[in-house]
């Protein structure tokens, strides 16, 4: 029990005028006013509902991660140079809070999970897709399909629970071919620096078990009726982006073309330390900001503050996130 | 019932291998593939949660109201130029969305609603708080104070029900004196230009039939423990931003300083029409944005895009709203 420093004075008050109440006077120590309501002490659930035509999407928050921010976050900037531009921001400059927002995509035939989160293979500040689920009304067990941009484990581990259970046991799990042949290839595995071999093994944990039910799709395919797979390689091989398109209604998931837009959509030829390939991540990020730019489609990013939709403006040499009005 | 095109083309290639369901055979009707869950067609509560010190605000969100943009919404700035700050932030050109959030305040001891939205008072696109906190955990009962930073309707008129009852009976209503002073005096609403009665009536629907209970506090009071009234006139005669402190944690709501923050921070010395004293309300605008800017104070907006909070930057001739990372 805490006690404010008004509690305490209007307490000593109370005894001063003899209004001190019972169970105080048995305990020797007045109760304090508490709030009829008690603090909840945790975010609640985060979902944000749009529609795209006929498409309902609904954005979860799988919550966070932070890691220090050192010189080597980005590979070819200085650090005093992040740092600014996250104090412009009004954001730390000593760490990066990395934000996590899956997509439920509900194309009215299909219900897709777009990038799964941690589910409980993460931390106590992630892995909040579950009440995300649940306060949007869905059971686990109605995903028909979950869909993956790419096989990096902060977007692939919630599809498997840490006791080995699939968390969607109806869904039909959907790849990129480019991103299965490269993390699936026990040469490159083999191959792969000592930094690597986590994530490949991640991979292998989530997908291997059920290998032979895995779709892999190619760039260019309708993958769901009204999510088309478009190529975005440069983060990882076969990082994918997907087209949500309803009529004449259409907006981008654009998963990890930036990690978090403040830093990398400002200033597009930053390379992050995540991107594996990052001359090819930096055209890539150029290519489509420029087209959300110029058509005016909407985005939404994995790593963007939640509900992480909204537009692309040009601004000086590099681009600006804009989301959009909540509604 | 809806069909899709491709449920329509997959039910046709049934009857073409013979696998047609039985039902279709009865009902001439093929079923179309429906996703498992349906679509929810609403947004869900909204509610966002943040520290202050000890203290535990939460953002809830009562929805929005549209109006159409013309020519006086902005008083001295051609409709052109107000239409091309909207276009510029991907927002209608038309019309205005203008949203409602409220603040949700636990100090600890008391548990205090800032702002009221409209309950049902106003139309199906807000309202919304009620279920805002349902899902913050809070029944109306355990609200202790209700404080209103002015008596303009969608901050006022939530306090009380369309039926006439109190919405949060166990709370005590504080109002800034100076606000009660102009909307409850008579020979004021007698002059009052026809525009302008309607307001005064709504003040004297919620707040007449509890007159005697209403408390009222001066500009500089510490209403509430942690909370602190500041002045903030000009949108209306006693318009009140409030200080919320705790330890060396501090942050401001500040209420209508702006009408929407994308159009009026950006240009603060648009004179927006509610505003019913403009050149104060401006001088007001100005003073608090730079201190934010200055200081790096928290600010949360009553009209910014849910959950309204964040830091203001300085840019150009007027300033930038910059949400905080959702969390």
């Amino acid at each position: 029990m805490r006690f404010s420093r008004r509690s305490f004075l209007s307490s000593t008050t109370a005894v001063g005028t003899g209004l001190l109440a019972a169970p105080a006077i048995l305990t020797g120590v007045a109760a304090p006013a508490l709030a009829k309501a008690p603090l909840a002490g945790a975010q609640g659930a985060s979902i944000y509902r749009f529609k795209v035509g006929d498409i309902e999407v609904t954005a979860i928050h799988d919550g966070e991660g932070a890691r220090p921010l050192d010189a080597g976050f980005v590979r070819n900037a200085p650090l005093e140079e992040v740092q600014k531009v996250l104090a412009n921001n009004y954001l730390p400059t000593d760490k990066l809070t990395i934000t996590f927002t899956a997509l439920l995509v509900n194309t009215g035939s299909k219900l897709v999970l777009i990038d799964t989160g941690f589910n409980d293979n993460g931390g106590p500040t992630n892995g909040k897709i579950a009440a995300g689920l649940k306060a949007a009304g869905v059971e686990p067990g109605q995903i028909d399909v979950v869909l993956l941009s790419h096989f990096h484990g902060d977007h692939l581990q919630g599809a498997r629970a840490k006791d080995g259970k699939l968390v969607y046991p109806n869904a039909e799990i959907m790849v990129p071919a480019p991103e299965w042949d490269f993390w699936m290839d026990d040469a490159k595995m083999a191959a792969a620096p000592d930094g690597m071999k986590g994530a490949f093994a991640g991979v292998h944990r989530v997908l291997k078990p059920n290998a032979a039910d895995v779709k892999r799709f190619k760039w260019g395919d309708e993958v769901v009726t009204g999510i088309t797979a478009v190529e975005a390689s440069g983060h990882t091989p076969g990082h994918t982006a997907f087209v949500i398109a309803s009529g004449s209604a259409k907006m981008m998931y654009v998963a990890d073309i930036t990690n978090t837009p403040v830093l990398f959509a400002a200033n597009p030829e930053w390379k992050v330390i995540f991107d594996q390939d990052p001359d090819k991540a930096i055209a890539t990020r150029k290519r489509i900001l420029d087209m959300a730019a110029t058509d005016k489609i909407r985005l939404s990013f994995y790593h963007a503050s939640f509900p992480a939709t909204g537009f692309i403006a040009k601004e000086g040499a590099g681009y600006r996130f804009i989301p959009a009005q909540w509604s």
